[in-house]
């Protein structure tokens, strides 16, 4: 890809940080990559009742979603529906590793909430030997393979087909409570995984039921720990430590939001979007007079 | 005034800061002062067009006003409209001196905005010695004096009219175009002021036309200075120095919107009012929770 095709920047999430970001770089005339779910945040749109959203009074999350996707839809704003389970901070811009392509931005603002729930034992050590994020990123790598995957909504059901297509076996585990609705050939495991561990690689899967021999086990939760998204990235417990500007310790990194810590809150992320966007701004300004000398 | 006639928490500033705090903090039952201007802030007001307050797209400065207004009035939220041009952090409580009274609250947010424009030479030199924000606060203390009262907007008439039951002689420089509607026997001035001073006290307004001999001079601005808002607080250039939590160097005040920092953008001064509003309620939650154990 060459410089042409890079954004300035990626805004990665879809919730009231990351739209409030997007439409603040729109209106400062940056070339944006908005990416995660069309749909916006599930959080948000399960939302029964949002009464401290100012301006909004006693808004359902239905109501509060419609707004934000009317606001994107009014500046011809468009969401990219995948997940970025990856970004590499490659120097002078970023590397983000897409479920459906891979990209390029000067800048990345992380918007993807929080993580609930805590990695598996094991899980974080064997990341990328053995242990994957993405299937349709990782599933050429399987072929002819016996693999796991588990699943935290019905949504990665579509992942676990695309993979049957490569591997030899696939098994997968729903972490939810509905009927998995599979390709024909997957085996569904109604078990609770407890950890994962092998030699250099992982190859077993503890459950609560006993030990299972797989080549790759596939974790596919909503939202990636910012751990793991971005290499080098420095935490504050679960969150992102941020400055008072929303940067973070890598340049040209910015996060807003949930996973820049607390309180969970609609107006409070949607303000950091904004804060995010202005300072993202900022640095590419200051890039740009760094370059012209 | 007793401690159960003191608010939980003071907030200081009706722009979107002051009124997502006042939400937040209402939702979280805490009894509440929301101090400033009934109709909000003239910025919002004045405003054309808001192109970046996600949710309500292309809103004007007007519609987002009555939609603040609405949100308030739909939770029986009041406006004491006044000013208030003075807090003293008394250790436990704050003590505010407003211009229709005084106040106590266990914990203060300040949402007034940044000012415009610097302090004259030695006004805060001789603050409290000769130089006031607050007319209708001090007026008593200047009967039979010859007073000067230097108002930057028409709303400081009223400040005039007051004083000129108290004074001997009131002096009156507009520092706007319209003329001022005033009582009678006050002189209106149309001169521009440069500097104040005196021996221990100020005794001299300097202006382009050249001195003048007064007892009192008073400056009535649309915002006081932050510095002399709160005496002890910590400031960072024009704006209070504030935590990610938005807490200050005192405990139990807190800082939101514009007051607290660039950028100055009302979605950003919604989200910080919701931070601060949290932040105050976990702060009277440890203070509760110290006094029963």
């Amino acid at each position: 890809m060459s410089e042409n095709n890079r954004y300035d920047i990626a805004i990665i999430g879809t919730g009231p940080a990351g739209v409030s970001a997007a439409i603040t770089a729109t209106i400062r005339k940056k070339n944006i990559l908005l990416i995660g779910q069309a749909s916006l945040s599930d959080k948000v749109s399960k939302a029964h009742a949002i009464q401290n959203y100012p301006g909004l009074p006693a808004v359902s999350g239905q109501e509060l979603q419609k707004a934000l996707l009317d606001h994107l839809a009014s500046m011809d704003i468009e969401i990219h529906d995948e997940k970025v389970p990856l970004i590499y901070p490659m120097g002078s811009y970023f590397a983000l590793q897409g479920a459906g392509g891979n990209y390029e931005a000067t800048t990345v603002i992380l918007a993807t909430g929080v993580t609930t729930g805590k990695p598996f034992p094991g899980e974080e050590e064997f990341l990328g030997r053995g242990v994957s994020y993405c299937a349709t990123c990782d599933a050429p790598l399987y072929k002819e393979k016996n693999v796991v995957i588990i699943g935290f909504s019905p949504k990665e059901e579509a992942e676990a087909d695309f993979m049957a297509e490569y591997a030899s076996h696939v098994t997968y585990i729903p972490m939810y409570k509905e009927e998995p609705q599979l390709a024909k050939g997957i085996e569904v495991l109604r078990e609770k995984p407890q950890s994962i561990s092998g030699a250099f690689k992982a190859d077993t899967l503890t459950t609560d039921q006993g030990d299972h021999a797989y080549d790759g086990i596939f974790i596919l939760r909503d939202s990636v720990s910012p751990k793991q998204l971005v290499p080098g990235l420095e935490l504050d417990g679960p969150h992102v430590k941020v400055s008072r500007d929303l940067s973070t310790n890598i340049p040209g990194c910015f996060a807003c939001g949930d996973i820049a810590g607390k309180p969970y809150q609609y107006i409070k992320s949607a303000g950091e979007g904004n804060v995010a966007a202005l300072s993202a701004v900022s640095y590419l300004d200051e890039l740009r007079r760094k370059e012209q000398g």
